[in-house]
């Protein structure tokens, strides 16, 4: 069995690697999904397709159209996410895929530092598990592979 | 035909009764469901109906278990999310419901300003309809009961 | 019983007056929801709403984010939907409202003239019932509550 | 990963060879599916299995049911649908497989010229992304693989 | 609370009128549904609305059209849906009725006589209950208002 | 609004009747339904409808078809279910109806005493929200009614 | 691409081994789902599994819900349905199957011999596609998978 | 064709080990999901992950978050579900489990004991096929696979 996981939350540090170098090391039977973790990039990527938007607002639509298309479709053939936050940012588009992967029945894996607790409490109470560091997250997965 | 609207978003003003004065100006059969908007009652819900906690942590567990249970069966029972959100606080849970809504196939109507265009621009793609202030949000609802 | 029923389809002649009317010579109870059917209205919603936009294309996205809003809330609200294809123009948007109806699982009626049989074959398969004018549409709906 | 492309729209010009070719040059790994392309055996395919039927409109009958029959086990098969609409003919059948792809919960790229964004509007706004050419909807393909 | 009944199964006798003749010596707040019982009428309905047909395959296909119109609304109205089966006649169109139902998450009670319990052994099993006659099917629905 | 609350649980005391007369002290908009609380009857009632069965359990399946038979029908009515466990008993049904509940998307308040925590953990893990007794279940449900 | 087809209908004869072989014959990428086709074994297998049941309505009973078993996780498993239905036999598992099929979104091909139009004319209607012999059922899933 | 079967029910024998063994004997291919059955690891899951809870109750929900994130994974993936009863202990989450998969639409083999008919008999309702052991839910799952 493998399983499929997506990496949602921000992307203005590297954590992701850090996910993917752990679950290696740990050989688990993971693949995973991200979104386009170069900033500039996914801020751009609505104009280097369709051109030049008339103002920043339309910009952002222009980006955000294809950013979620990316998602809609990775989210989709996934089994579980897990989601990041941290201090910084308003980490909307996160907390919006929380609430998109739930009511498609998705397990959350909610990552947050304990700072946090009482701005993510509702997504906490969704998530199917509520951590504070990558590493427990990585080993909630393994537990799944675990057979004693 | 009447509709049922549910008023996501933050609970730090009285937003939510100026939509309700509007569409009482306006005549619109609308029904409002909200989360409970006493921020200090929503905040301490856990401690009195489970009495005290271990931490805060768990306050806000106990406290969100009992908002969400709110906030499920109201959702539930709309035909429209209203989502508002402004330049203060974290607003997860609004935009954890924001994702809910849209994958239950509620149509939700943003209101946010214009300044918060970036943050705000994957919710802004997968709602409906993007605005900025309440007026334009009743309009919108308006306009689905007229005929011409 | 009573059956809401949704009138898609062009909005260039008054065709949704003269289905109300012989419903209601009929005595048929069947509550009847359409889209904006004031076609100035319709194409100047989105500027109306939201203020001038920047070019022909954006003012179209704005008013049809507001004609979809319509559309979903009122047809979920549907029991069974008629849509009615003419001689003229795209209609894209009303062959869009077939698709969508059958996936949700509203049975459809489609009425057009049979001169359009061709372009129309693939809805034809797809529609409950296929019919050439109002009166047959009409004579179906009030079929299911007839009992002898 | 990989991703099955179901291709909707006209069949009258060799576009989907264009999509195919250019997918292949940029080594994306997409499976494509398609509608019978050729015209002729498209019309006539209900005749060639079900024997000559009583008219032209029972002749489109046979025929697209079993062109629908195609549609429905591809595009249920499909991660996301390009559709792209040219200046000629009703599409009708394209414009309602857009509302089917919505409906089941498919990512839709609508591909169309400027000059049709009127009439095409409305699935402009369902669609998770509008492009112009066969290009940009590729280009955005491709960056759901891309990492940076 | 009301109930709404679907009464799926043969139209060859007057079982309908001796369900409701018996709900109604209870005080049972059913509403029940109902295919058209006039048999004439039933086939006859396709020719009526649409005009002649080239053959009387092509006229079935006509009334079941209008009458499986009928069926999936009144269907999707229904909490529960009691299918009667005789001896005679094919009555393939109940068991399909019947799967449909089970599908659509709607409870059957069959009704068959014993000796046909051979054939219907698949549809019991799918059933939720199964009863020889329509006293012990309105017993059954009784039992659900019933506290003591 | 008004809201549908399906008591699951134990029928082995009058714990149904304290909810209802609780509520009807705070005037909670609230209507309940419940499985057959005479528990005679309930392990009877499938020999009463179907006759004398080949042995207990026999008798049990007949009776349980129609015990499950209205518990489908007003679980689907409900907007919340209150799950109530006691000591004594397997009360497999309600730790079902638990599962059933939660994955059709009704959410659940689970009702057990403090000193049943260790076996009713996965359920309460599944449900919404978990208190020790009848009160706090109310006030719970009051809440959502309350705006201050 | 392969497709998974569910073998629906009567078991009195060998009709599948003809689709099987035929489909060999055309090197379609099809794999075939069936009912056990041993009658014999097909009656008995609840009596040769659960033991001797108390009369022939039980071990009706016990065989159909092996049978049935079977047929769920196969059909779940299936991208289209053939359902053909001979002159005898009441043939109501495979109407029933129809019916499933089609709520679950699986295109039903059926066939039937036109002598049978009548009694088939609502599955007909609800059908992808209806045919009179196997070849052709396998010249319409072939051209699923011809580009000319 | 392979099936993933996911072992429900109680961790305090090795039953699931006998299926397995019995499942090799026969060559099936199945696929088994189970959750963890080291007594003491499931129990200790919540603490040796999240860290010391502040009391028993909370460790017992830090645990159970992780070992239904465990089961909601595997059953998802799972074709069908075989859940085992004993004597012994509350089996909660094991009857919750088969609620679960019920209204999920996975078909559940359910064994226990006939000792146990009558606190089992709404599971064994919903259940498609009861048994009283092990060789008993292999001989069924071999049944799908054989063909005579």
């Amino acid at each position: 069995m493998n399983l499929n996981v997506y990496l949602a939350g921000q992307i203005h540090d590297d954590w992701r690697e850090d996910v993917k170098q752990k679950a290696k090391e740990k050989n688990l039977p993971l693949q995973f999904f991200e979104p386009m973790t170069n900033h500039d990039r996914s801020d751009d990527i609505g104009e280097e397709i369709l051109g030049k938007q008339p103002d920043a607002i339309f910009k952002d639509e222009a980006a955000s159209a294809i950013n979620n298309l990316r998602t809609k479709i990775l989210m989709q053939k996934s089994d579980v996410v897990i989601a990041l936050f941290g201090e910084d940012y308003k980490q909307w588009n996160a907390a919006m895929d929380v609430g998109s992967a739930v009511a498609l029945g998705k397990p959350v894996i909610l990552i947050r530092p304990s700072s946090l607790h009482h701005p993510a409490k509702e997504m906490a109470n969704r998530a199917q598990l509520v951590v504070t560091d990558i590493d427990q997250a990585l080993q909630a997965l393994s537990y799944i592979f675990e057979t004693e």
